[in-house]
């Protein structure tokens, strides 16, 4: 164990916003103040891009109820970036930007990509003699980060598809007194998590339940057996209501969500993503049905009042145990959750390797798929049950969520301008 | 008023459905049940379409837990319809259907064209000598019936609505270090009352909050003000966002929405909704700028857990008034909401002709909509801001919304079948 370092701490945030990425912001402050070693709490605004230009918050200022605000405000408050390291300069000015400010702790709460760059940024510091702690603290809506059973932000956005999906087979039950079809596009650029959680909507024992029809990114997509399929759930159900996963291809690995003037397989033009390309297969080649569509969009990672209480509260965790790792003297590792043995679901935090994390990606296993290629067996469902359990409450103004805003009141820069690379 | 009058209820729904219209169906049932001249309740399945067809079943042997879950439950419980009554026929067979059913309570939860159909049918019966009393109960999203301040359905969708925006106004307040649109496709095919509803996203006094830009189609889209508006909004703002009713028109009346092989003002091909539409537009027109688009479809109507309680108890108390105003001796009128003069929001229930709410539509009041044309003043927002407040909870099982289904077990049917017109 390191003997305690004294200093700063500096949270940011990166890449794709979720519900509950705050939630774990939120852990990371109200750890970091229990603790006498820490001396100041910043926030890096948007993510390592704000760093690199010395934009940095105090975050210890803000209000308690800002901070209370945090476990139900969706999206990144501190904002992100998808900025890459670029240049050799950008590490040692990141460095130079710690020294600066006495930035001893660094948490960066992201996926894959941030993860990496921690690392190296941790590598950086060490390289150039300056005493630190990088922890990394996991999101993403995607579900692929490698070492954790699963990652904060993936619980609510599945919640959040799943209900959606309960929402939209009342209105088809409702309205379906010919054959229609209802198609969802969820988001998934190259994994099927996301709309795998679809099946969740679906009533145990109740196998014919809605979604009927789950195409994923994992699965080469094939227009003619799409089509069959369709027409083979009509055939006994009122309605189909098919999920999709953006990142939908074709077994040549090309997205069927095609650009403007290209064709689908059958020589038709098609413009539009995935949900829009099923939708004008089914015009095209079934007679007599009605198509609707819903492309949830970025409203679907953003859905706080349908987010999960138990993702958020992981969230929360994750952060908070990022700072004890921290503080207890380690560095380089990411927080992951573990899940335990038991009947009952539960969850603890524990501790992977950046490096180890920033290399992998985590799928989607080929057998919690049925044979079907459309449908989740019961290991998917009993792994992802337990992540949307409870709702997480969001206080109202005037009927509409009261989500907090961070005061973005800046901590004064020490170094001339960086221009980014 | 009239003598007692003892016979079986008979109450349908009919139109596209909302996340309340089970609520004055719960109102139906339950005020019914209070009443010893009702002797059976039953529910038509489908609106006019199932009671052609003799299609009724009983809803007092429904479960009590199924009756109060249709107080959370979206959609239209009982199935609905747009079948147009269209042979001479079809209004004696109904006529034929009450006889046979002893229906002497007629009550109808629907839009415009519902309460057409009401009025003709309580004519029908009238002409025929059945005595009976015939209640019109409103609803729709697009809260255009006319003699009503609002309609059943609308502070919901508006709730859920601008909850949205608020939802991707913290995703793209993350996300936009570089000018970014996004662009939230609501419903409303021939008025501006759901777009304008998300204007309540807004705070008071910031009026720089998003939405920045709400196309209405009571307002002639120009394509070229729409390219100045964005650019005008990215002045000042980090990112714009942008609410548009599906059925945006141009000054000549046709929808901007464009299907396979039109082009657009510009000559450039486009297919898709309006949110589409203007998503093409900023793409093929405006350099360097991230457009992001959401389409709610029909999740947006039926998303429970963001409907309003106070339309959620209006929608209820609406049931309730139809009956006892039945029972009274009362025919020929549609339920309407009267809102008190007080500074207090209240509302109570009134009773109007049915003809006379069949022959109107409600227009957004054109002094209601700024002088840009992309934003409401005040008087919108005094108007629809009571409408949203308070939270449906709704029931969960496993982590997904818990709602009902009726048992659909069919009353023996006394008639020959009948065929459809």
């Amino acid at each position: 164990m390191s003997a305690e370092l004294t200093g700063n701490v500096l949270v940011a945030q990166s890449g794709g916003p979720t519900a509950v990425i705050n939630a774990s912001l939120a852990g990371v402050i109200d750890e970091a103040l229990n603790h006498e070693c820490v001396e100041e709490i910043y926030g890096g605004l948007n993510g390592i891009q704000g760093i690199l230009q010395e934009e940095l918050i105090d975050l210890a200022e803000q209000s308690q109820q800002t901070i209370r605000g945090l476990r139900y405000t969706p999206s990144s408050a501190l904002g992100t970036c998808r900025y890459k390291m670029r240049k050799d300069g950008d590490f040692s000015r990141v460095i130079d930007v710690f020294k600066a400010h006495n930035i001893r702790y660094f948490f960066y709460i992201g996926g894959n990509d941030s993860q990496d760059t921690a690392d190296k940024i941790s590598k950086t510091a060490a390289a150039n003699d300056w005493e630190m702690r990088v922890i990394g603290i996991p999101k993403t809506v995607d579900n692929d980060l490698v070492l954790t059973d699963h990652t904060p932000g993936y619980g609510s956005v599945i919640k959040n598809v799943a209900t959606t999906v309960r929402d939209l087979a009342c209105d088809a039950q409702a309205m379906a007194q010919h054959d229609m079809v209802y198609i969802l596009e969820v988001m998934g650029r190259n994994a099927g998590w996301i709309a795998a959680g679809a099946s969740l909507a679906k009533r145990r024992d109740f196998p014919k339940d809605p979604p009927h029809l789950i195409y994923l990114p994992e699965v080469a997509f094939d227009a003619n057996k799409f089509l069959d399929d369709v027409a083979e759930v009509l055939k006994t159900e009122k309605y189909a209501l098919i999920v999709v996963g953006e990142g939908l291809v074709d077994e040549n690995g090309n997205y069927v969500s095609t650009s403007s003037g290209a064709t689908d397989s059958f020589g038709h033009s098609q413009l539009g993503g995935a949900g829009d390309y099923l939708k004008g297969l089914i015009d095209q080649h079934i007679d007599g049905i009605k198509t609707r569509s819903v492309r949830l969009g970025h409203a679907q990672r953003a859905a706080a009042t349908n987010a999960s209480q138990t993702d958020n509260n992981e969230a929360y965790q994750a952060g908070q145990a990022a700072v004890r790792a921290a503080i207890a003297g380690v560095t380089d590792k990411m927080v992951t959750l573990i899940r335990g043995d038991g009947d009952q679901y539960s969850c603890e935090t524990g501790l992977a390797d950046l490096s180890e994390v920033a290399n992998g990606v985590k799928h989607l296993p080929a057998d919690w798929v049925n044979p079907d290629g459309v449908s989740l067996n019961h290991k998917f469902v009993k792994y992802a049950t337990p992540l949307i359990q409870g709702e997480v409450v969001v206080p109202r103004e005037n009927g509409v969520p009261a989500y907090i805003r961070l005061s973005l009141n800046k901590v004064d820069k020490q170094l001339p301008p960086y221009a980014l690379g």
